[in-house]
């Protein structure tokens, strides 16, 4: 008999890869937070001998889910301003409202909240990009989620930095200090091509090359940004990025709605992964990413919710939805994006993104333990002819029972953890009642 | 003081009439099923002396929302055949499968499935098309929720009527037993025009007026229909609907992802309610409705989920937020389709497609009490700028806490409906058992 620390035994497992498997009667074995087996029940059960035996009969386990494009601490602007475009809703209401409210305080109260919204909704992972990446880091080590961590940088000054040096060596600091962390990544996350200049970029690109760190950006989000670059650059800007040598595997092109022929093939050529935002893109009315075309050419597309200033949540499994059917709806075929390739996309399409798919992304031995049970036993996902389409097609955030993140609990379907939302929510309310400007 | 069932003190109100109102320290007054007051809290509890006062302090109360087109029954059939376009779904594996299982016993299953999904997720009134109405209305009766049932026709013999003549006799027996119901209300539906013939048509329209029912029919749901009815008749299925005179008020035209400005005037003209239903066109790959267009021409948009075979659930929220986000997406502007619109579209424009007005569909006195609450107290809907905002874009169905149909609780927040729960899951099982293939 080996050791190990928990045996799960769910009804349904979804390895993600191979993809589209779906088992029964198998469990996952964890040790030192990794994967060391799944087998089937009376193998894994006959083999190890657990600490803990969690068995799961109405569930179905997958691994955990990987939000690759947010702006965490923007929970607290969540319904602030609905119903008006990119330029407006940022240039009119948020950036002002950053101006004014945003601090480390903010970031921490409002990443708090964001990071208990993912773990009740299955999300282990998320890349975020967002001022304060220090304060960003904390909270996520301080929760045991895995989060990857943008070294923002924008030429402006802000509550982060005054200037682009700033950014740079603040953001180099906080990539320093958790170098060796187990949960903590980053990335360098230049805002946009319209938001940082040519030779920002440039430098970028060489310490993203040193650092072997990826770079997330905002690109192609709107047809106004793809025009605004041909009237000032004469290129659009995917050009721009493929002429200072920015395109390649490291880079996370975020949201995409604007691309022709040549560009899907470029992306392919290059190995750029694509975030696919379809929520936020949907809300701002930005455009559709052709997803599919994507897919098809072999470009990796991960999913993200974008901040919940534009979505309105940080619900990972309602993005998958919108990816398969907005996706089908765009292409006017009902075959492309699958279940199996929603799931892809929300999970080692995700770690792949993140130069992480050696290590998460999939419930494969020697992997980290990154793991996620749903409850089907509820009036929207019964009957079960297939567990898989239940996740991806009618499963709510509400029915994910358990999450680890590398073999750590951090839900229980048994366990309670109101105390620790009361706290969070009173910060969240204090802070909407300083922005809407009442004294509650 | 006046005497009264009950008095319900929301933290929030949306009576959806006047649109866009969010009511705060208000509450609604319940006499005999209907609304008698809505009035500020210190003004209706110093007035009216209720044997319960329901406080519901994180909460927001909505009125019921209306599923304007569903298949209740084929929640047995969800997730059996996912990624395939409308025909090939159909007739290669819906329509067998009804065929060799669909029997009153199945829609009696079914149908109970659907109606706990639809109550525990708010909704408190259905307009259904499937076989065995009778069956349908008296599941509906004993569930005490509200249902438009329909008077099901199509040019084929199925386990419901073997001829025309059966399908109008049958369907009229139900409206018959019936008529005096308080929940229960009839509709014909004739299943599209490509599956009723002319004659038939006509006699419906006939009885229709006679009863002073509505006609409840798919319509231009995906290109491929509108191609053939050119190609058959040399007519748009509209057109031909027209030449009969069936666009009228009492048409409730479905799905609608094929329209032309011409036909967009001629709806508006004639007053035809369409029913839009956003999850199930986009899976489907259908195509999409001009709803912004719609609303913008003065035409009554309501909101349907489709059946759960096609969608894969009844969750009246998501389809809100579905049709809000959709709509902006395909008009590329965010401004069409604001949360308050898709809001109406789900209750007020609902009770107007089945007639319903003047009866429930918003918060008004006079109104039965047909009322939702949602607990905000969850991360997804942290902090609370705007409780309409919170509704539509970021609750989801297990926040629904309690639910009345005209003054009777069909759910409350601390009570346990597990018991029931569990007999609906074991007849669906044994359902899966079966279809599967499997014996369990």
């Amino acid at each position: 008999m080996h050791a190990a620390d928990c045996i799960v035994i769910p009804r349904w497992l979804i390895p993600v890869e191979p993809a589209g498997q779906v088992l029964e009667e198998h469990a996952v074995v964890v040790r030192n937070g990794r994967i060391v087996a799944l087998a089937p029940v009376a193998e894994a059960v006959g083999s190890f001998a657990a600490e803990t035996v969690i068995e799961r009969p109405n569930h179905v386990l997958i691994p955990g889910l990987i939000n690759a494009h947010t702006h965490a601490a923007m929970t607290l602007f969540r319904g602030l301003a609905d119903d008006l475009p990119l330029h407006e809703w940022l240039a009119e209401h948020i950036w002002p409202a950053e101006a004014r409210w945003v601090d480390s305080d903010f970031v921490r109260d409002g990443t708090d909240l964001a990071v208990l919204e993912m773990i009740r909704s299955g999300t282990t992972c998320f890349n975020d990009m967002y001022y304060c990446p220090d304060t960003v880091a904390q909270v996520a080590a301080e929760r045991s989620v895995r989060a990857c961590v943008g070294m923002i940088v924008i030429e402006m000054e802000t509550v982060w930095a005054k200037d682009i040096e700033q950014y740079l060596s603040r953001g180099i600091k906080v990539h320093d200090q958790y170098r060796e962390h187990p949960l903590i990544s980053t990335a360098f996350a230049p805002h946009s091509t319209y938001a940082v200049g040519d030779e920002t970029m440039q430098r970028i690109r060489t310490l993203a090359d040193q650092l072997e760190v990826p770079i997330h950006t905002h690109l192609h989000e709107t047809a106004a940004e793809v025009q605004q670059s041909v009237e000032q650059f004469g290129q659009r800007p995917i050009e721009r990025l493929a002429t200072m040598g920015v395109l390649s595997p490291q880079l996370i092109a975020v949201h995409m709605t604007q691309l022709n022929r040549e560009e899907i093939v470029l992306l392919a050529e290059h190995g750029v992964s694509v975030v696919h935002c379809p929520e936020s893109n949907m809300k701002l009315g930005s455009g559709f990413c052709p997803v599919a075309e994507l897919l098809a050419a072999g470009v990796n597309v991960a999913l993200g919710t974008d901040g919940a200033g534009s979505n309105n949540d940080l619900d990972m499994l309602g993005e998958m939805r919108y990816a398969a059917l907005l996706a089908k709806g765009v292409a006017g075929d009902p075959k492309v994006v699958t279940a199996a390739d929603a799931l892809a996309m929300a999970t080692i399409n995700g770690a792949r993104a993140l130069g992480l798919d050696e290590s998460i992304g999939s419930l494969v031995v020697g992997k980290w333990a990154d793991m996620v049970c749903l409850d089907l036993a509820a009036p929207a996902t019964q009957p079960v002819h297939h567990a898989l389409s239940q996740v991806v097609y009618s499963a709510s955030r509400e029915q994910v029972s358990d999450v680890w993140v590398a073999g750590q609990s951090l839900l229980r379907d048994d366990e309670s953890s109101a105390q620790d939302e009361a706290d969070v929510f009173e910060r969240a309310a204090a802070w909407q009642a300083r922005l809407d400007g009442r004294n509650e």
